[in-house]
């Protein structure tokens, strides 16, 4: 059982030195040297795009140049291409304490959510109720009204599960058919009650879906433990992916014989090979697979999740509650607002500060060789992954943020001119 | 204009002399050069995998160590990636007679699919029936029936796309919404009568989609001749893009303001970065994406389209038909029937051969390093990529398939051993 740490279980440390040997005691310290991490920089934006390990180039090239190159059709068999989606899958299901067979990987976050969606409402006849949250990620209210748009009679009504009294008002209701929430919210890093939004989902006749997006690879998830019905993810944030690489969808077991999702691709047939005329769904959660999935893309996630097999989350969480902690603190003593949770319990691995002037203080961070996003209207986000962020990196962040806010260096205007696209920085 | 010539240009040749003189002045054999071919292999598998350019590893790898690694986040903007879809939609679409901004790259067929049937059919309301072909790709009739699972009253019918009367008896019926139908047959290499087709659709009040899976890289294709209202494909097979790399989407430019699509993710917003709670589609095809891509994989498709964007469609066309019909006469003599059609105007840029031992040939055969692919229950199928493959190597492949079949070699046990999967050749 993966444990959840009421609070850091280091004090916050003060000084350049105490995080210098905070650093030398890291259980998590070698793991720096696994990624590829650009000079000068401090990289808070791991939230967004996970940094590169450096055994993935090399997976990648074996994939494009002996796999595909010299291999050609034969490895659909030879490498195991047809299986990726399930092999990929059960090495991800400890990172979000599933079992094996209850997570394929294969396509993207919005189709998964559609998908599992869906199969969702399908479970549940009687209602039409979608509950989601107002502050999600825009792709989960928007494909939540796409579905809406698509099958007869459903609704999508919104409550904030950072207040447990509107969840249960709404639930209350008595005619929800499916929550869908996010475990981590993408702009505050609130953390939200995974156990107790379910058992209540449940309690009151609902489904639960969680987006695990912020989520998975920054806190232990116990999907299994807390009931969950279905669950999707990107990989490519806290997990290393590779920018836009393959998401993933959890299906609990009990709901493997009845799910039925509608993108009924033949990768999610039963007997693909036969190439019959009519759609039989696979067992599992091999019938939540829709089509061929980009390999060369999987084989970075490959690699990925070799060097996560061999990370404890345990670790991870308490690490990151100490850097979290840090930089909140510093950032505040230089008298900037925290949108995240205080509390350990009821915060993901990011920190969200407010200033009116956020993007021209997160433009001139920037320039400093400090790495974190902005979110409109006034949200500077700052994520830490603890596999390559030391202790000694968050204090010099912090204390770059604290100078860039003090100095007024961000007032020059060029830091206030905005570039043609925020970047997909969720 | 694309031509489709009636007939191949030049007599098939019947020696092996005669086809080193077709190489000596083909037009097209410089392109033998930039690509990977291993050695002691003809591989006449490149319509359900491509082959490797060779300026693929770079591209891909370029992606990875520079743009991910050194780049990070920055590379949303710097490196282009937010525009991807478009931007390779752009050099894709010369390839199928498209305006630049009617091709978006994104996602699998399976989901793209989805995405454009639910989309004629919104603009179709007062219709519910989707025309499709009893011998169509599995993917494309389980999608269908997923459709119509969902949507209500949605009724899928087939007629054979092959025989005119077929599909203008039923849509003469008068109620169909959308007719789905495949460019180029997977199993026999049919190529149908698209702007037949299509004009006949319209006539009856009825929108086209075609999935060019099989066509595309391989004939001239005039979506906007033709009037095609969507179109799908895949970018893995004639064009070199990739194992399972990413899929496109064409929308004709008259359905830019009125076309919705359901999986309505973020990336298909009009105002992405505003992180409004209400979805407004994007303009034009791009509200046909859903949510991020995986990168690693479009590289590669990036290489293969520069690659591509030097080639004459109507030179790959002239060469295939010589190249099929070199094969067809050469595998007839050796008394093997072709399903495929004989009529330069009714074939794509395959040759589908019957023999009820046709798995034990096809691996025979593969043991002799000549790559071809079986479907059951008694299809041999060989595709034809003209950019890779001589005159002389389809001389050496069907005198090898003639070897196979006259010696009996294929009667050894072994060929008759099932692997576990056919392997997803399509």
């Amino acid at each position: 059982m993966p444990s959840r740490p009421r609070t850091s279980s280091v004090p916050t440390p003060t000084t350049r030195e105490a995080c210098a040997e905070l650093d030398a005691a890291d259980p998590l310290a070698a793991f720096r040297d696994e990624f590829v991490l650009p000079e000068g920089v401090i990289y808070l934006d791991g939230n967004s795009l996970g940094a590169l390990p450096k055994a993935t180039p090399g997976r990648v090239a074996d994939l494009v140049e002996r796999e595909w190159g010299q291999g050609l059709i034969r490895s659909w068999n030879d490498a195991g291409w047809w299986d990726k989606p399930r092999t990929l899958g059960a090495a991800l299901a400890p990172l979000v304490g599933a079992a094996p067979h209850e997570v394929v990987v294969g396509d993207g976050t919005s189709a998964n959510l559609f998908k599992t969606l869906v199969a969702a409402l399908r479970l549940n006849p009687g209602r039409r109720v979608v509950l989601g949250e107002p502050g999600n990620f825009p792709t989960d209210l928007y494909v939540t009204q796409g579905v809406a748009g698509l099958v007869d009679g459903v609704e999508h009504r919104l409550a904030d599960p950072d207040d447990p009294e509107r969840i249960a008002a709404a639930l209350a209701a008595g005619d929800v058919a499916v929550v869908l929430l996010s475990h981590v919210d993408y702009r505050t890093g609130a953390l939200r009650d995974m156990a107790g939004i379910t058992a209540a989902a449940h309690a009151h006749g609902a489904l639960a879906v969680w987006d695990l997006c912020h989520s998975v690879g920054a806190v232990p998830i116990d999907l299994t433990g807390c009931q969950v019905d279905f669950a999707v993810g990107c990989t490519y944030k806290y997990l290393n992916g590779g920018p836009g690489g393959p998401a993933f969808t959890y299906v609990a077991e009990r709901h493997h014989a009845d799910a039925r999702q509608p993108i009924t691709g033949w990768h999610g047939h039963a007997r693909p090979f036969d190439f019959t005329g009519e759609y039989v769904p696979a067992a599992g959660a091999s019938r939540f697979l829709s089509g061929s999935q980009p390999l060369v893309a999987a084989a970075a996630l490959e690699a990925s999740l070799e060097m996560w097999s061999r990370v404890d989350l345990r670790q991870v969480r308490a690490k990151s509650l100490v850097l979290t902690d840090l930089f909140r603190s510093m950032a505040e003593a230089a008298g900037l607002a925290a949108l995240t949770p205080r509390a350990a319990e009821r915060r993901g691995s990011q920190v969200a500060l407010r200033h009116p002037d956020g993007y021209a203080i997160v433009r001139a961070l920037i320039e400093r060789g400090v790495i974190g996003d902005f979110r409109a209207p006034d949200v500077l986000r700052f994520g830490f992954a603890p596999l390559y962020l030391r202790h000694v990196d968050v204090f010099d962040a912090a204390t770059a943020l604290a100078e860039v806010v003090e100095s007024g260096e961000w007032r020059q205007p060029r830091f206030a001119e905005r570039a043609t696209a925020s970047g997909p920085v969720t």
